[in-house]
């Protein structure tokens, strides 16, 4: 379970790197602060979620490997642009994948801290969403996440099905089944355009 | 004490609330992205003082009540707009008195981590203004407080009131002072379309 | 050398807070919004530094000196804005070293909480550089070092030449190497106008 953690955060990761670089190029920052962008997107969400809980030193400082897969995975993709264009389905993918899983990381550490249900829920869906705020932010633009396909409707989803099941099965299988939903709903969602309605 | 406190806290709670969901909505944003806007204006001040004075996990994590309040606050809001925009009186009234509350519980705070009366009054005016400047941020303005009517000013103001009487009366009386002087301060600023000056 | 530090720190200071004066008042806020923008723009970094490693009351909270030379300078610089731009170029030689120092104290900090040395540059760049980005995202523009002439690159050369030398010589010689380059980068980028390259 471990390893398998592991490739998907590493897929995550690589995947809101990218979408950090691919943000930060439309706006024609120099190359640092393209770099920047791509890490505050990797990593902005699990920060503000160590930030409310009091977990600091927060993790992007405890861990080798991630800010040096953001690293090399924003240099690629800042020189490969084009070609990293034309994956655009598996990018999609690799996203919704890591969005399962930093929010599903985000409920546990919520559940470890002692926090009630609903709070951890909402932990998760910052620990998935908030980076990409952050990188919005950044670049002046409203977030996406706000006015975009379902996005955190579905790190909610998946939060609460982690809830219903944990009492009754193991919990690596509350996990999958908590992220196999996220994604499932983000590629539905996506897939046929749905969005939240605006009143 | 306790009970006029709480339903001054509610009724602020409610007021910021509500001036998030206008705010949003005026951008267009689906309905998730409302309910966030509002979360974050009535929490946002808040939590910036908790994690500033390092008071972790941040105080809407350890209440019931808050959050809920808000969800329901939120969604009345979104569903009643225009009828509720001709309470926009009894809106201001209750945002005011909100203002007034949230600043003192900032100062009292600040209190209790022993920091200096000036570092309190500041603590009191980010819990009272702060909310307001994160959804301004969000939404892509410039924070209102930096332009509009006296706002942050009045919590500066009732703030040292809190702390001229505080050594002279009793905690509720200074406090009850502080609260008026803020409101106060307010109602006029606003029906009397005060600014400060632009240099 | 603490005396040393102690006079770099405050015409640091003094130079962070003008420079969050002048564009306040681009944007025409009022006075209220000018000195908050100037605040930010002095202790934004330090504060964002103080939270991501949990030492919390964050600095300025602790500090009876630095809030009253920003609001006196803030004050000062509203006042004679015209006159204080004729020194653009001493402003810009105070900003240099102030951001040379402030990331090497951000360095320090990380080494006293033992963090990887890669860790403490991150760190003394976001504390040289992230009170620049949050006026920027207060004002509502893009963050100018992601766009403009060599800034936070200058702070990553400074901590890695820090690093570089503490093995070597004593700490006050690493110090004033760092700082050092860090303001001769800054010098040579903006007199030659260098900019990192937009791909």
């Amino acid at each position: 379970m471990f390893e398998f953690s592991f490739v998907i955060e590493l897929l995550g990761t690589i995947a809101f790197t990218i979408s950090g670089v691919f943000s930060a190029m439309q706006k024609r920052l120099d190359m640092f602060g393209v770099l920047v962008i791509a890490f505050v997107t990797a990593i902005g969400g699990g920060t503000i979620r160590d930030v409310l809980i009091g977990y600091t030193p927060v993790s992007w400082m405890r861990d080798f490997n991630g800010p040096l897969v953001i690293l090399i995975t924003g240099i690629v993709a800042m020189l490969f642009k084009k070609y990293l264009k034309t994956f655009k389905t598996t990018l999609f993918l690799f996203d919704a994948l890591g969005l399962g899983l930093f929010t599903i990381i985000g409920v546990q550490k919520g559940i470890a801290v002692g926090l009630n249900p609903d709070v951890c829920i909402a932990l998760g869906t910052i620990t998935g969403c908030f980076g990409g705020v952050l990188r919005d932010i950044l670049l002046n633009n409203i977030p996406l996440i706000f006015r975009k396909e379902i996005y955190a409707t579905a790190c909610i989803v998946g939060g609460s099905i982690y809830f219903l099941l944990i009492s009754y099965v193991d919990m690596n299988i509350a996990r999958i089944a908590a992220i196999t939903a996220i994604c499932g709903i983000r590629i539905v969602a996506v897939k046929y355009n749905l969005k939240l309605p605006v009143l």
